[in-house]
């Protein structure tokens, strides 16, 4: 196991693939990968060292938890949910996480997959990660015991879900900083699992292009608010807290939950900006909590006071707001989010089909996630302009060693 | 108007936006947009002049030019293609490209549209473009004579076109390096036509992501063919004689032919490497032309040798190959190719629902596109596996100088 190099990511200015790859910092990856690396055609690690290329950046693959969740977040993620053939047992899974593990293993490390038809295509990883996670049905497809909270989220009073964003056996987040990257992992790594399992739904989503923006800079979503502020930093001991399991085979493995929010951009075009600073708990400029001193007084990272009252005795904060809803006095109900927005193609009279492929990590949702939704269904005023219309709830089994495969501790 | 700026890019390295606009180069750069930046939220021009940001990079909008065609093709577009409302007439058009000049004018200099609700979002312009055609209907509404050639393409045979990828009265190609830029692009601009026209159809389409390869390097498409060797290089006489018009209002424009091609990665990987080189006529591994000599001999733009035979006697490049058969003795049959990849949901038991948004810029599409079209539909290897499904051709009419909008050599 290679726990101790696995968070560290390689997009430091000036590494180049080959460098990360023949430096000290080789923990978690496999030899195999490194040596398949000058097999691999037009790589670019023959680019001059002068001019690093973000596409040679890699994650590594091998650890104590998968890639994908303390990972600084890509730009581009597709999620794909796919459900298991009847056929496949406990047997079939283990060939089938076998076979997918391998495909990602390799290609996160710029090498092309066994059989890859175009392995021109896997040569620039930029980042490239595959996280895994399992579905209830597929837990007891392997017989075996699921967490309690491994389960459909309760119904909530907001949601309008629908089948074709929700549930199923297997998911699949595959994210980097480049889309065609991600194009080819996902049609590889699904042409792979083709035999045993069948796509149920897919969505794809974005974040600023990797260079767009200072790196640390939080989200925005299509609303323009600045989403994310909250989240415990991956490294630290509060993001361990929140996010891994100790329990049995997921110990070293999280949740997580996957809301499609479909986004009303029309009715939220409605609303002025005082409005939307209200709605959110937040300045939309900024991120910063509202406090009763001028915009752009507060920073983002400011603790929000909530005991400041306006001058006719209001609270600066409203009581409706998101921010104050979300917020939870219990230290337990706390997750880490890590969103991406989407963008589709609007269909009717409207001008797009807009919103947010929201996605926490946490170590048990009954006791962090579902607490917070419970109090944000009751009362929240973003409701007004947002709809759940997908949700999927997924076991994130723990990273895998070399030789071994993720769901190992559930399948052997 | 300033078309010697008008083609260069600022994207060098080291460079800013704040040190490009006060620069020397600001020619075709709006005064109001420079001063309007210093106004933008969050402008990223506060960076500090170490980390030149991507997002910062912007692309002259005013010129004799459009933007977005002579523009080193950026990692995101979306083409929009919309149809007028019924009571759009001439003075209809004139507001409608007066209001939508203004937002691309501003936009695509790192400043929020009049009235943008989220003007956070428009500060990392990311090299957006934003490019207008007029279809055969908007000309006809305009009471002007259309160029001969604006009109449907002549039925090919391979087509299966589909009407919701098919026509339209006036195309959008919005294109930037960060996805959010685009999307933020599009609903503002959407929504301020959202009067005068209705969305017909919407195509996403990406490129490698800024960063990720040597600039310059010729894009792959999903089949993984190295795709748009050929093409003329902007700036270059060629390009100018392949590209531009000079026929009264459409003097300093050109035509776009918009194909969605639809690509059977299953069937592709049924075909081996070889039957890949074959069908292409070109080696999948670097894009060189086919030769005697073994694979990697070669180099991708190394002239395509016609006359070479194989051992038994065979032409090396094969005659049924896509090389061959879009190549013309006649060098008037010569377009300029800004194609986009896609990549969406499957539907049914498909893993992927991919192909190619192809995008041809030439002065004449009657004279330059069509007969190589008409040469590729009798006959072309690569016709097995690709599928035309939506098709639309454009006027682009030139650019316009500050003051005035796009289309003022038609509507004024």
């Amino acid at each position: 196991m290679a726990a101790p190099g696995k968070g560290a990511r390689t997009d430091r200015p000036g590494s180049t693939r080959r460098q990360f790859l023949l430096g000290g910092a080789v923990a978690g990856v496999g030899a195999a990968a490194a040596i398949g690396l000058d097999l691999a055609l037009d790589s670019p690690s023959t680019a001059p060292a002068s001019a690093p290329l973000n596409g040679d950046e890699t994650v590594p693959f091998f650890g104590a938890h998968q890639a994908g969740v303390d990972t600084d977040a890509q730009a581009h993620a597709v999620l794909v949910a796919l459900d298991l053939r009847d056929d496949t047992d406990r047997d079939g899974l283990r060939r089938m996480m076998g076979i997918l593990t391998d495909d990602a293993a390799r290609l996160t490390q710029g090498v092309a997959a066994l059989a890859d038809s175009e392995p021109e295509l896997a040569v620039s990883p930029a980042r490239l990660t595959v996280t895994f996670g399992f579905g209830p049905g597929l837990v007891d497809r392997a017989r075996r015991t699921a967490p309690a909270w491994l389960k459909p989220l309760p119904a909530f009073g907001i949601d309008r879900l629908r089948p074709e964003f929700s549930g199923g056996d297997l998911l699949l987040q595959i994210a980097a900083d480049d889309p065609l990257t991600v194009a080819h992992a996902a049609r590889m790594m699904l042409k792979d699992a083709r035999g045993f399992a069948a796509v149920r739904w897919t969505q794809r989503g974005f974040r600023r292009a990797h260079g767009t923006v200072k790196p640390g800079t939080t989200m925005r979503n299509l609303f323009g608010q600045v989403d994310g502020t909250t989240n415990p930093a991956p490294g630290t001991e509060e993001f361990a807290r929140v996010v891994w399991s100790e329990d049995g085979w997921m110990a070293g493995g999280t949740s997580a939950v996957v809301r499609r929010i479909h986004m009303d951009l029309d009715k939220w075009d409605r609303l002025d900006r005082s409005g939307r600073d209200q709605s959110v708990g937040r300045y939309m400029s900024n991120g910063a909590p509202l406090t009763s001193s001028p915009d752009g007084a507060a920073a983002e990272f400011d603790e929000p006071d909530l005991d400041a009252t306006t001058a006719v005795g209001f609270p600066v904060i409203p009581t409706f707001s998101h921010l104050r809803r979300a917020r939870s006095e219990d230290t337990a109900e706390k997750i880490f989010r890590r969103a991406y927005n989407y963008d589709d193609s609007p269909t009717g009279s409207e001008v797009s089909d807009s919103g947010l492929i929201f996605v926490s990590f946490q170590a048990d949702v009954d006791r962090q996630f579902t607490p917070i939704q419970r109090r944000l269904d009751e009362l929240d005023l973003l409701n007004e302009w947002t709809t759940p219309v997908g949700s999927a709830v997924f076991a994130i089994p723990p990273g895998c060693a070399e030789g071994g495969f993720i769901g190992d501790t559930l399948l052997t």
